[in-house]
């Protein structure tokens, strides 16, 4: 599996909306073959800051699903509400646990 | 809702033993109140690092879950392998996605 854990920093006052964005992702790629989890959250500590954990089947199904016309057009109304380039954020490899049961 | 992302560095070697604990502590937590998400991931960068997804649906489910018996004896096995203190990790206040569908 993979498993990716990124930040982006929205500029001050657009988080929600980015949010917003990053939550219409997360029910695209519940449509997609091979994505496990796509979990949104805020900060407690930073009000610009949105938060994406995703675990894929494979590094290839995440790649793919960022050429669908779709994510193509999600990543073109998330850019503008952004305060820099994303960053890479922290590769994963998970192994199981609860959400993941048939891995565990 | 609460979120943690936290990572736990091993003393080099036992980190497939660490995430073992870790995945008994998320089937552990599975029969808990209040649990949504416990992922362990290992790190493809760092062969001691092990880093754990937890969403709760409070503060105080989480905190609470400390305090078992399971899980204190699992704290007790966990932390001869860690090769320092535990970080504090990351704390999140997860919105939603795939993974969370009741929240989006």
């Amino acid at each position: 599996m993979f498993g990716l854990f990124g930040r982006l920093t929205a500029k001050p006052g657009w988080r929600d909306a980015l949010v917003e964005v990053l939550l219409e992702a997360s029910r695209g790629v519940a449509e997609v073959e091979g994505c496990h989890l796509y979990v949104v959250s805020t900060s407690p500590d930073d009000p610009d800051t949105a938060w994406v954990f995703e675990v894929w089947e494979t590094q290839e199904a995440h790649a793919a699903s960022l050429r669908y016309d779709t994510a193509r057009a999600l990543i073109k109304r998330a850019l503008p509400l952004l305060a820099g380039p994303p960053e890479s954020g922290q590769t994963l490899t998970p192994v199981g646990g609860l959400g993941l049961t048939n891995y565990s």
